[in-house]
């Protein structure tokens, strides 16, 4: 029997890209125990060179990992459409353009995967949608940014700025050059866009996801934060909520017993909810080149076994966007008679209820911190707008949103 | 077209029977969706009634779930060999029979899932198999039995003794009315038997696993660990050692920092490590009658998804016996000089190094609490085989390992 071959074409050679054309090559023989083919490396396209067409036209297999969305999409859209399997970790890619790619794949009965682009090693999207494919998850959230938890536990541990904080991620290779989609949780809000997809069965895209990054978030709040035992994490959270699905990328405290309290550090963490199964949680390093590497390999093992996981939507799902939450506020004010009655006032009218707050005294102002019990958001908005107005506030008011439930 | 419907046949209906049955019929839609293929339940077989061969002769798929060796083993054997797909939470049954029924399912080309036997709704088995199933792990290990996770925590957090904890788990549903086999540490090493076959590609069975269980821990020890900042756990470890494979189960101290530190109660966590991934963790509760059913559930959907797994063995590994670990050793000695002179004596003649010692006295007699260096656990045993010998003994000593490594 001739031994078979399978020749995996490769968009995109750079650290991710390198990083899995060499472990191909280590790991070629252990593919071929678990799947009876051996794979190789056939055409690589590169900035510099190799022709996109003859590498399609050879290729049993494309792995793209060039990033961005031209022309990526195209290459990808080509490939499907001619009935070949694609592999990516291209997370914006997915999140901007789901519908048509997973369309492509259907309609051509190929598999599109993609674990590398959400999480790190952690194989969350097999398991989301293999695992609990056909269980009724009700919540999906956790640390998909290692950027900004970095940044974080960092500022929550020396107290340090967030300007620092950020230099410092850069220097150690756990920020980009350019941190931007990291820091204002576009990156988080592209993998959030994804998991909701598969969990719910419901065609998000990036464009529904609202969401807010670290960019203003003081030392300060996570001093208080730590005297109350809180610690800060950038959340994506996609939950069932109304008989909809939100979809939202936010800053969160957590209170200390909360499973994803302890993630520090560059790592990223998920949590699936569902009545079949409680919960679970998984964790592990965010995504290095080998890292993303092993997982698009895994990715690869999956379409030479031959399975295809249906992407298709079923009883989807509407956006819900005003929903209830508890938040944390942080008010500089004047330290003059009236002014708690004011703002209290503003908040009650609003129906926002308060749950604590500590006042303490800065020479002349004031520091208020409270934090309020669970509510809609449109209401402690339009109250957070009044506040803003209030003439004795001496700096923007912040607000921060706060989870508060105990760990089943 | 018309409609296709699968028949499962259900061997056994207890707890996790039942909750199957239901879970099926309530989600059956579902599978529909996901598969293309409408699931329902066929002939089931009961203690009081149904026909084994009429049950095989009609299925499409095959769900045991009336654990125990006999006659579970010969049902699904028949399946296998009939051609049957077969999905088992039966841990004991793979453990003792792995090799028979592996080869029985290859030989047939037909699919045996299994994974509700390990570790509640964590879904370990498919991410060794499928996520990492060309991934070269170096280890495997957690916590995979609720019972004395809960049993270890709650020793901790009140002081009370060892009995009066499991006669309180009893009353809770956290341990079975004979937990023999989930304290002695049978139960874990059924299920490190299954995780090490599929994570070392390596036929691995029950009588290759030592195993302790967590019977003659004393609120001493914990009290001590506290002290310390331990945390005590009932520990499955496969790890390739000396270019061998180690499977063993034992109580385990871990420092604050571990990953699995804070497991708490009836919990499950499980830890991956590997060059290329680093590490994960997943963790949920141990499995209920529910949690079980979804994760059988899953396995008929991979089944009907149509996608076989390979359990052949790959370069398999050498069972290592003899590894290094660290010690915690308790010892209560008469209040004499030369006490610690003659047990220092003993542990160096065996090459075991000392790490930390504290000495309390207790009226005429001293505690001794020794913390070692890690070294080959069979020199450690031997020095205290002598110390068990020296007149001055108070009490039988106690060993307990220590696992000191800090999360990467």
């Amino acid at each position: 029997m001739p031994e078979q071959r399978v020749r995996i074409g490769l968009l995109g050679r750079g650290t991710v890209g390198g990083a899995f054309a060499e472990l191909l090559e280590q790991r070629a023989g252990a593919v071929e125990a678990a799947t009876g083919r051996r794979p190789e490396l056939g055409g690589v396209l590169t900035r510099s060179g190799g022709d996109p067409g003859e590498i399609l036209g050879s290729s049993d297999v494309i792995v793209e990992l060039m990033g961005g969305i031209d022309p990526a999409r195209e290459h990808v859209l080509s490939a499907l459409r001619s009935g070949i399997p694609v592999v990516t970790a291209n997370k914006q890619l997915l999140a901007q353009h789901g519908d048509e790619l997973f369309e492509a794949a259907r309609a051509s009965g190929v598999q599109l995967r993609f674990e590398a682009a959400v999480a790190g090693v952690i194989p969350i999207i097999r398991v989301i949608q293999e695992s609990f494919g056909v269980t009724e998850i009700t919540k999906v959230f956790g640390i998909v940014n290692g950027t900004t938890n970095f940044v974080l536990s960092e500022m929550a541990a020396t107290g340090a700025a967030y300007d620092d904080v950020l230099a410092r991620a850069q220097e150690l290779g756990y920020a980009e050059a350019d941190p931007t989609e990291d820091v204002n949780g576009a990156d988080a809000a592209a993998k959030m866009a994804i998991l909701a997809r598969l969990a719910f069965h419901t065609p998000v895209t990036l464009s529904e996801v609202g969401y807010e990054g670290i960019e203003r978030v003081k030392p300060d709040d996570l001093a208080y934060a730590k005297e109350l035992g809180l610690s800060l994490k950038l959340l994506g959270v996609a939950e069932r909520r109304d008989g909809g699905l939100s979809v939202r990328v936010f800053p969160c405290f957590l209170y200390p017993r909360h499973p994803l309290a302890p993630v520090e550090g560059p790592f990223n963490a998920v949590m699936v909810q569902a009545p079949a199964i409680t919960e679970i949680t998984m964790s592990g390093p965010g995504a290095g080149g080998i890292e993303t590497a092993s997982a698009v390999l895994g990715d690869v093992v999956s379409i030479l076994s031959g399975r295809a996981p249906v992407h298709a939507a079923r009883e989807p799902l509407e956006i819900v966007r005003d929903i209830s939450s508890s938040f944390y506020l942080h008010l500089e004010v004047a330290d003059r008679p009236g002014v708690l009655a004011r703002i209290a006032e503003v908040l009650g009218r609003n129906e926002v209820s308060v749950r604590s707050v500590v006042q303490r005294g800065l020479g002349d102002d004031a520091r208020l911190v409270m934090v309020m019990h669970e509510g809609l958001e449109a209401r402690f908005f339009k109250a957070l707008e009044e506040i803003a107005t209030l003439d004795f506030l001496r700096a923007q008011p912040r607000a921060i949103r706060v989870i508060e439930e105990e760990f089943v």
